[in-house]
């Protein structure tokens, strides 16, 4: 195989053959949506490699869609044999010629929503997040609420506004109201702040009336994306009592453009965190092998410089969990439901996943390599997160990135 | 016109020629789903009845669409065609040779869910029922938050869940915990409610960044249904705090077959009650013509008994105002999405739209005529809520109602 070859992909590659992450691109040659497999500094149209290749008519209506529902919605099995399949066109000498042409540059391609989201629901199971926003809003009292260690908390969000990486962000207007203030104001958010969260896509759906167990998590939920879950904490702070979260979150949500197949984070499974508190028996995954806690290492930068680098294994709540606590009363699932796991924060102030923590409300400001110091976020700032999670052979693969820069309030 | 012909609908008909709701329905001896208009006790099958009478392509394909979406994103001139060739269809005799063959009865019919629900938002709107909550669960305090006659406060639903009329309800099981137990407990809701509400659906989508002005309104709401927001009493109480109901509302939504056109409500345009706060200027329709409040009057059914006629007229806040909020921070609309107004509840006793209200907290039981008792629902109870609105002519229309019986836990 000559160096040159878009298969040559080197072994540590974080888009390499341990990966295969799903995607839907566009060229500027060939507009047409279409389903992508990330790999090495190359976009494999699934479809022309389907077709190329002689795949069976089956596999190649799920590879050749303009969305990975279809394939979402096939079922692991399925979704077995198409990575099976995948690896085999990537590295087998046999395919190379009729594959090498539907290698496109990754640098060429345009991204788009990898699938058409159905529901989507946020999480909160980092329990250092919600310790430190406890902190904060509630100083002198215990920093998580009674039920929290019970059950991972969790509040629907809004799909029509989950937008792919590279989505410019507007800056959201709204009602706030400072604590002293007799009256609320309109105007752009002034406490604009990022969520670095990891996202779990759902292929299998759940008929209503039924609920999914801990351990067949594993047959519903396809795999993982990166979710940055923008947040206008002045919004929030005004409207959120009784009912949650809603302006302050519902302007747009980014997810990364590659969605990893759970099966390629076999490698990063970990022993979630010793909990102190016995879980009802729904939520107890103690017994569980595989565990289901996820060793990805998330990094976020702000205007390039590395600012927070927070670890997913010191979740408190598992992508099982709050699947089994999602459907434990009944609701159904759909493919191309997205759950995202909340903030993620570890136990050191430099592995906090948001501003709020990061600079303490504000009262910590963060100070930049320009020069420049951030408390929230700026017009014309931009935010990437991205993450890697140990591979075979000891190996990394990476989940790819998730950005957006934010835009003045119109 | 002879007597028997399904087209002779008296003008006083909830279902009569100033009404015209569309639904999406099926018969046993042709399983296909497809437009439906409800007309007396007949349903025309509208793309039948636009082929038969040769309406033009665009319209004929519209109405002969498997679900209310495609007529939804049309737009309001398209909804008003289509309302005028309708309204011809029934009642020209030119047309009556074509179009009586397209009527079916409606006893004969298997309705379905009319629209493919995008994103579901649920609204807190009336004054009544916020405080009537407040007072139950915060005796001695101010029965509103702080923001409430600043904004109508609203929270995301689970789409996916939203089911039509007649689908039966499972009692859902999730956790729970008494103020005085030492730890929550998983089963059953032994506290299952209803909230009797009107829901508002989206045809025309706009723009992610932008926002929809109070007075825009009327152009992206196609129509309304009733809606049914079962909730688990016991579940929201241990979950909702901080980030506000999930599993005690996510198991199911129940919605109307019918979606009655805004333009059918033009008769029950009136003004909402005076308001002691004023609002921000996104907010304020004080200078609205016509008014955005409407005049529909609710009865809520249990095991056959009326037991509540909440007012529509009496919310604080109208749909305009909601879906003026909904997008001020630049959150996109899309077709099929759904909002709903939160219970209806009037001033009086028996004009609450919930159990929690009606038997205030469970402290004073609702007796029913078969000498029964009821604090939250039994299994097997049935609760049925219909609606009706001043139409032309000194009639009312009807907005046909919705229906759910609970099964037990599982």
């Amino acid at each position: 195989m000559s160096a040159v070859s878009p298969l040559a992909v080197p072994p540590d590659a974080l888009f390499g053959v341990g990966n295969l992450p799903y995607g839907v691109f566009s060229t500027a040659a060939d507009p047409r949506r279409r389903l992508g497999v990330a790999y090495g500094d190359h976009v494999l149209d699934a479809g022309a490699a389907a077709r190329a290749t002689g795949a069976p008519g089956g596999l190649a209506g799920l590879l050749g869609a303009p969305s990975l529902n279809p394939l979402l919605a096939a079922g692991r099995p399925t979704w077995r044999r198409a990575r099976a399949a995948l690896t085999e066109w990537l590295t087998a000498e046999q395919h190379r010629a009729a594959v090498e042409p539907c290698l496109v540059p990754l640098a060429d391609t345009t991204s788009h929503l990898p699938f058409e989201v159905a529901d989507y629901v946020d999480f909160y199971a980092s329990e250092h997040h919600a310790a430190n926003l406890g902190r904060i809003f509630r100083p002198g009292a215990e920093p998580l609420t009674p039920n929290w260690k019970h059950l991972p908390i969790g509040y629907h969000g809004r799909a029509g506004t989950i937008v792919v990486s590279g989505t410019p962000v507007v800056r959201p207007c709204g009602q706030r109201k400072a604590p002293g203030d007799p009256a609320p104001v309109h105007g752009p958010s002034g406490r604009l702040d990022i969520e670095a969260e990891v996202g779990f896509v759902v292929g299998t759906p759940s008929p209503l009336g039924s609920r999914v167990a801990l351990t067949d998590a594993d047959d519903h939920v396809f795999g993982v994306c990166l979710v940055n879950d923008w947040s206008a904490r002045d919004l929030q702070a005004w409207e959120y009592v009784p009912l949650g979260p809603f302006l302050g979150k519902s302007f747009a949500t980014s997810v990364s453009p590659w969605v990893v197949p759970l099966d390629a984070l076999a490698y990063a499974r970990t022993q979630p965190p010793a909990r102190d508190t016995a879980p009802l028996p729904y939520l107890d995954d103690r017994a569980a092998r595989p565990p289901y806690g996820l060793d990805i290492t998330l990094e976020v930068r702000l205007d390039g410089h590395l600012i927070a680098r927070p670890p997913f294994a010191a979740m408190y709540w598992t992508y099982a969990q709050m699947l089994a606590h999602l459907t434990v009363n009944g609701a159904s699932l759909r493919t191309g439901d997205l759950y995202a796991s909340g903030t993620v924060s570890g136990p050191a102030p430099d592995s906090r996943g948001a501003l709020i923590e990061l600079t303490w409300n504000g009262e910590q400001p963060l100070a930049l390599p320009d020069g420049t110091r951030r408390t929230f976020l700026e017009d014309g700032d931009e935010v990437v997160i991205s993450a890697t999670a140990p591979g075979p052979d000891g190996t990394r693969i990476g989940l790819g990135a998730v950005a957006g820069r934010i835009e003045p309030a119109r």
